[in-house]
């Protein structure tokens, strides 16, 4: 049996994750919590780190690898930007060391888009890219990336040429939340109503104009025709997915379909979304896809 | 000197608005306040109104005739709506009278359209649209009353064919608040930016699909190239208004532009907006059109 050859983190605005892995690329432990960069701005990212490090007993000399919003600028060490169009390779020979700490941290860069009509920038999707294309990627690839900042991402023979956010999960939070329409949504269990979800996405495909006419009419339905509390919840769900999928599916599909790189929930939402409107998908976890990008990237680094 | 005649009230959402009103239809003495349905539903109603009417020294006979959300479900009684195709001068004889209460106190209905695939109500723009068009309108007209919840309104010889709403303004408040972007627009000035606002609009306005992602850009452009608070903050209340107007604009326009009733910030900010795309406006302060059609009610109710 191997024992651990380095950590992986994905450290983002919200979340942390932490993987103890050998040098085969075996994971050997796990770790997650709610201390994304927000949290660990406050507790100290080093202090975070090391808690986890201590939790899965990794000796003192293991390297840490880290991509995601610790890098940002607001993060624990700025990591920089490839910018577009940027090879994935780009991405693990410009990680950023941690300075004043003995062992070894490295930080990887995020892409950014400098580009007076469509500025962009992404951190931590430029991992799971890796991971879900690889080192070597041939083709034309169509990738959507969901979130709280879904991303959508063309990329050509291994290089990211282009790409999209859309702020459709943060949204979907604030809206349910914080507006007139939490009054609709109050109370939706755990039910789901697919119906109602794909009848948003078709609707808001076919006019994305009407986005905030279509969530209004959420609660206008409720008021004169009832309804669920469920159904109003994917109504607003599907609607601003829809408006996503127009704008992502606006230009050239590749031959083979989106590769939607995602998981659990979302993964099922976006599934059923591209679904109700015919679009093929290749599949891709999105956990899997981020640990195998620091895989990759740890190799790279440290197995030379 | 006329004495009064008779009280209009138009209680909103979150703001409450009192005129004495003489026979010839002058307006003797106004109140405002914030006092809107929420903070009424605490305080009570009645209690209320009877603070506002002892300031302006209403004589106790006097009547009092009120529109808006104080006639919601929720409100202080449920006025009912008029359901479209909906004539405007069908709104002053649905009036319902508020029981127990010594004097004539009425509150107008709202407006309903109860289609399956457009659901959708009004509350208080109805009147708005009485005192902006009149009883004996003729001809086609095509309204944007912008606003929380923007009201676009196609008009036909005094009857009111189809409405759609739009939460653009709560969109705003929640975006600039609630979201990452509360971040770029954080201390921006009184100054406004129109090149930005302008350009916000137009490019929502050619891709509205679009809107998440330009949303976002305001944060991306400001990491990237640098800018204001004040611009970003252009950018999201253009985007928004941008994305509304392809929307209200899909359909045919009449000759004579669109009537857009509308006061202060909101008007400046919308005539902005139609400028961007060259479209003509006939604009109607909204201030003044709530309270012209509370007149006109009030005249055919209490002035036989």
């Amino acid at each position: 049996m191997n024992g651990p050859a380095y950590v992986a983190v994905d450290w983002g605005t919200s979340s942390f994750r932490l993987w103890l892995i050998d040098r085969a690329g075996q994971v050997l432990a796990e770790r997650r919590s709610g201390e994304g960069m927000l949290a660990a701005a406050k507790a100290g990212f080093a202090a975070v780190l090391q808690s986890h490090l201590a939790a899965v007993e990794a000796p003192d000399h293991l390297p840490v690898l880290v991509c995601g919003m610790a890098g940002a600028r607001t993060g624990w060490v700025e990591a920089g930007y490839v910018d577009t169009p940027a090879p994935l390779p780009a991405i693990l020979k410009q990680a950023a060391r941690v300075p004043g700490e003995a062992r070894d941290i490295r930080i990887l860069p995020g892409i950014a888009q400098r580009e007076v009509t469509s500025p962009d920038v992404m951190r931590g999707e430029e991992t799971q890219l890796l991971g879900a294309l690889g080192l070597d990627a041939t083709g034309e690839a169509l990738v959507c990336m969901p979130g709280t900042h879904s991303k959508w991402v063309r990329v050509k023979d291994g290089t990211v040429e282009h790409f999209s956010t859309f702020m459709t999960g943060e949204l979907f939070s604030v809206v349910s939340r914080e507006t007139i329409l939490s009054l609709a949504v109050a109370g939706a269990d755990e039910a789901e109503d697919i119906a109602s979800f794909k009848a948003a996405v078709t609707a808001a495909y076919e006019a994305p104009a009407f986005a905030a006419n279509l969530l209004f009419g959420a609660r206008s339905r409720q008021l004169l025709f009832g309804g669920t509390p469920a159904a109003a919840r994917e109504a607003l769900s599907g609607t601003l997915i829809g408006v996503e999928l127009a704008a992502g599916l606006s230009g050239a599909v590749p031959e083979a379909g989106v590769t939607l790189v995602a998981s659990g929930r979302l993964a099922m939402l976006y599934r059923l979304a591209f679904d109700a409107l015919s679009v093929a998908v290749a599949p891709i976890d999105a956990d899997e896809a981020v640990r195998r990008g620091l895989s990759m990237a740890a190799a790279a680094i440290w197995t030379k």
